[in-house]
């Protein structure tokens, strides 16, 4: 089974829940793959240089100098920093952004009605998948940052939970892959405010149950729509934990 | 052939000069390898951030903060626009450092008698050149910044001259090498203020005598120094010419 496992940019900005992440991570068997959020730092860095940070809906509006930054911090130091800590962890990780090998091409999104900037959205079915097949077989690990490329010159900045989801469903074509969010709760909640109360297992039925209760709102929404749709389009299962808790069981599963 | 070409920071930090570049590079038959300098981008970054800017030597010294900024700008934002650029001209680039596949492992330099932070100075003997080699079978083109790694989970700030040659000595195990330095200067000149005075060809007999009568000084040096280490050891020729000139001849040859 290929796991793909992402980690936002809550686990990117703790220093010591990345590194004891990092080396939970080394320790995963078989062929896998990571894919890394942001965190602050493009933010900070943004603030630094004076470069207005404007957010909708969640996500960051990407101008000429905004992608300037957010590729400078995701694919260059983020990405090469993590590539590091993996290699002294036993880990033979490779570093790569979308534009590389052509890993992930994406699509700027369109301007009307709302104008992210340097914003790509991904196709799962444009993914090259045997290229990063390669790589796994040469027993590469990779490791992406969310920037991908338009395949015509420019860069993008993409998200980084559908950089993993469209990474999961193109690689299911070629093989078994497991997909595993990590964050900074314990699972998809029932209750909210009790880390305790993980459901270990959604279904479908109970997804609508829960939501029409509230119980499951706001930002969860996104994530477990994106996994249901991953699972729909051949992923054979998707885990949603906390990253403290990789390798010990835990979090929340959706599978057929 | 192979051909490993290394471009300097002048061509980074000339927009125009640099799309002519990648387009003659990416005319380029057969396998290829692209070193990218830095350009003045990592400086002024500093100097937004506020972070004291100290060269010795020609070297950067590199602190913490500063190994932050050169691997953002370096393996980020630079390697990963020219990747996309290349893409986009039918030449299928991955960009990497030498963190990525362990690629170019580093040793920091010896903080005395000169702590130069995060230095990392290359053997060629350690470079992963079967990595390299199975990437370019692959049909693709490895595009390298500057920056390393200790293998020990630290990045360190190298010397895209040095990487190049490294790179250059360590493929010629494998397959026959030419290195290319490509600078903003027509190759090697009798006469340092006449552009046309390019040496088409050097032998160590007459680089003593030019460097005696006073006409190879300065930074040229240590990079004719280099090139007659590169062939010591293996390189089949290098070539010191004008990035303007990749595919048209010009330039100071050096070979056995």
């Amino acid at each position: 089974m290929l796991n793909i496992v992402k980690i936002g940019g809550n686990v990117i900005d703790d220093e010591p829940l990345l590194a004891q992440f990092l080396g939970d991570f080394s320790a995963v068997r078989g062929h896998k793959i990571l894919v890394h959020g942001g965190g602050k730092l493009a933010t900070k860095l943004c603030d630094a240089l004076h470069i207005p940070t404007q957010m909708l809906d969640g996500r960051r509006v990407t101008d000429a100098e905004t992608l300037k930054v957010v590729s400078m911090v995701y694919a260059g130091w983020i990405n090469k920093s993590i590539v590091a800590q993996l290699y002294a962890q036993g880990c033979h990780a490779i570093g790569l952004s979308g534009a590389d090998g052509n890993a992930i091409p994406a699509v700027r999104r369109n301007p009307v009605p709302v104008d992210y900037g340097f914003v790509g959205d991904i196709k799962p079915g444009q993914i090259n998948a045997s290229f990063i097949q390669s790589l796994l077989e040469q027993g590469l690990v990779p490791v992406f940052s969310a920037i991908t490329h338009d395949a015509h010159g420019s860069l993008l900045n993409s998200n980084a939970d559908s950089v993993a989801s469209s990474l999961a469903i193109a690689m299911s074509y070629l093989t078994p892959t497991r997909l595993i969010y990590c964050f900074e709760k314990n699972g998809v909640l029932r209750d909210p405010s009790d880390e305790n109360s993980a459901i270990p297992e959604i279904t479908r039925e109970l997804y609508e149950e829960y939501k029409a209760d509230g119980a499951i709102s706001g930002g969860m929404i996104p994530k477990v729509d994106s996994a249901f749709n991953a699972i729909a389009f051949g992923v054979k299962e998707v885990i949603i934990g906390h990253a403290k808790s990789l390798n010990k069981g835990g979090g929340t599963m959706i599978r057929k």
